[in-house]
């Protein structure tokens, strides 16, 4: 190998996917919460990288203790609230770690109603949507940011898609009645002022998660980044925590099956749902007024 | 190649995964029905395999179409009845077709309860299990079958496991109290004497899911295979039309953390979720008296 | 719940997904096998499902704690003779043990040829595929099928499709030169006696993909069920120990890109690699005058 | 809705996934490139997010059209290439797209060696690695990476870790000796001049596949941490077009297992391969001098 003279750059590193599972059973009626865990820490371990001295590495293996003793002592009540509890731990226990990113996703479970004995302690998983949520410390600041993925939303009608530029190789026919289908992946930053002052983060995740499903309902859309657009700034207005949503939506194309073929009419009744490619729209609604926070985003998917 | 003398044994061929999707919009208030259909033939297509003759080929393209026109000119109503459809076709229209196997999954949506213009036609991806459907011609007789898969369950409490052989290479603790977690996947098999009085296949999937529900949270667990029994039990009992239920269970390990270690307590509240290995438990239920039916099992996942 | 009559059907029981990685480091040149593995037992261990009685129940846990001891008394070797002495070990150890099935996934590494101090004990993942095995101990037999999965394959010419009758339903076009993709599985059966003499199930292994590939690269086709059936026959040509083949085979679509709206020809050169649905072909080969052997294939799946 | 002032922040838009294959047909001897091509504009394209309005909207279907016809056009060559060329059409075709991602991955396929008919035009995929690359357009500058993802190595020794906090929650014992196994994915940004002046991008590819391969196998390590860095020095040692380097490598954890329970030895023959959590190690190297290029890594994924 030849000389070359080379630097360390931006770096981080920690445990990803804890699978935590903490029961409440402080009633014979329990709850559970079910979270998937990244710890990740920043900081000066240099040495790490160059000469493999660990004397600075807080080992993954202890982060992960780490992450399951402060299910018992902290206990979850929220991702976002269970997070900043991990990211003050670690930045304050260790000079050397200036920074990180605590990641988590959260699965929702609902009571099984059995109306029998064990209803109290039993539950069947919900699958609708995946809850995410991250803390990031960077620059001396602290960042909250709640997520959702996977809410996956169908209109059979009510939207539209004509109007856009015909080139040589535009062969799509515009159309004012489609099926409009996504997943939507949504991350909203919390004004750094409501951190402060406390937030209701579960109040938030559920009527978030209600107003987008609302707005894309009704929403009479004429495309996709529309209907984005409208989801986003009625986040935004439903809730005074927020101060942006940025959105991944996949176009999930439903193309109306061609049944004329075989004599048959198809009046927007029968759809092949296709995989491959997607349409893919992202974007990010701000409120206005408040002050970019870049560092809130650092390493974080850019949209998804 | 050496000079070898073989046969062609048993085959069947078609299209997997027609992604069907079946808006009913016969009022504003318009319904979906979303499906993954898979169609296969048996018969005698001998030919195909040992010199590429396709004259009896029914093109796993044509197959295909047929999945979308039958969608517009029969409905879907219930997976069961639109899989019967396409099996009758097939194994009709072509004297050399004597036998094949439909299945498909099918999605829930719920409707989008806005309250505004677009409640009538928006919907949102369920995602608590995925149902399951087949029907198989073979030996001259129809066989359906309904099931459900991905119906992920837990308990955090109620299950117990004790009293197993120690061996030389036994190192689990016994416990009176652990978390018993599992993904069912069901298959009932219907009566052939119900199918031809004609079933409520839809009522039949609610019933069995939530008596499958009702049942893994009431039964205080000594064994998954003893819920799996009582699930598979409670089932037949709900519903005459059944002949028989197989199940497969993975047996979702959630280890107690320990945090003794630490020290700190840890009562039933702190659990890692494990990936792998898992417990796999497999087994069936059938219903006194009647006849088994090996065919209608033929080529299907045995147990999932 | 009424009452009902209902009795226990066929069942099995294990540990699934056991990740071993064993090591050989007999000298400085470090081997390396990396398997997968299930183990489930059948026997007369009703009282568990019945009763939650588990008296008879080896547990899961003790199982994949064998797989690890056994890993070290025993080796691998091949994935066929590991899954031999665990059967072997469990069907004897336990007398109303009387059957089971035990399954493997085998995945390839190759060295890294660095030339320098880390070759004898480096490795990169291959990736070409997964082998199969799995041992299956049923009416008093033991059955032995080795296998590949994901062995994914395309020629860009050599194929055709046409001569397929044309129904209501066909709207598609005949060609005499197409891409065939397909991701081939596959499981040999051997013979019995071949078992008992011993066997090289590496050597077969390595033998048997050379061959398929060979095969299917060397057959102008003319349908997808030919070509099967023409790497089938090779395989029990190539090696006298493999009674029977099985396979399931999808066509891996990949459409002509229509061109011509541009201006532009497009000779067999621009393709669309689809992703579903897809063609899906399954058959088996056999060699003459062997002896059916159901039992070999109960509960495992079907082709695949 | 209340009524909230809100803005359009960051955006981009097009379609995702875009499955091409390209076969070279110019001789009986046939070459196959394999790609997932990502498309996405940048620009003044608000109108159709705040009012629906598409006149600028170069629809996601045109783009994936302009994939094909540019595969027949241009031809593939290497990721790199076609990306650029892409890039460049649509940031000059249409004045208001300014900038834009373009994404691909690359599947390999290794030539079926039959000796027969069918050698010059079959394939098998290779499954080792998947390659990766990214053009970025922002700002008016151009960004070309590679990357590779997937390339998953395991040293069976020469790997220690020790010399790292002990805190209370640290419970991992030191070792000199274990199992590192990571799936490397690994992005280079090529030096904006090197771009200019013409790089064989293909060649570059292999080299630092090469060149990661046997600085995994050569280092002596004391942390994936310093695995990665002489991974990553070793790659822009080895390339001059290479400005700098970014990586995600997992520490897929092989625990050895613990047999002393059944009175076996365990010397570094036996491990359990675990899935989650993992260790999660991400850094860059950088090569001295070089101007950073924080454009480059717009919304791509931070270190993966």
């Amino acid at each position: 190998m030849s000389d070359v003279s080379v630097r360390l750059g931006p770096n981080k590193y920690g445990k990803a996917e804890v699978r935590l599972v903490r029961i409440t059973r402080d009633s014979p009626r329990h709850e559970i919460e079910d979270l998937c865990v990244t710890s990740q820490l920043r900081g000066d371990v240099d040495g790490s990288f160059l000469t493999g001295d660990n004397s600075r590495i807080v080992a993954t293996d202890t982060q992960k203790n780490t992450v399951f003793a402060f299910a018992k002592t902290h206990g979850v009540r929220s991702p976002e609230q269970f997070l900043q509890a991990l990211a003050g731990h670690f930045t304050t226990e260790f000079d050397w770690i200036d920074g990180g990113l605590w990641q988590a996703e959260q699965y929702a479970w609902d009571r099984i109603a059995s109306g029998g004995p064990g209803e109290d302690h039993s539950f069947v998983r919900s699958g609708r949507a995946t809850r995410l949520a991250a803390v990031q410390v960077s620059g001396g600041e602290t960042h909250v940011t709640g997520g959702v993925k996977d809410l996956t939303v169908l209109k059979s009608t009510g939207s539209e898609f004509w109007g856009y530029p015909k080139t040589e190789f535009t062969t799509l026919p515009e159309t004012t009645d489609r099926i409009m289908a996504t997943s939507v992946t949504g991350r909203w930053r919390y004004l750094p002022e409501a951190v402060e002052a406390g937030i209701d983060y579960n109040g938030v995740y559920d009527e978030v998660c209600r107003v987008l499903l609302d707005r894309f309902a009704d929403v009479h859309s004429l495309a996709l980044q529309q209907t984005l657009y409208e989801m986003g700034k009625a986040a935004i207005a439903a809730r005074p925590e927020l101060a942006e949503v940025r959105f991944a939506m996949p176009n999930k194309h439903h193309f109306i099956y061609d049944l004329a073929r075989f004599g048959l009419e198809n009046d927007g009744e029968v759809f092949i749902a296709d995989d491959r490619p997607y349409g893919l729209i992202e974007g990010s609604v701000i409120r206005d007024g408040v002050a970019d926070a870049p560092g809130a985003w650092l390493e974080l998917p850019s949209f998804v």
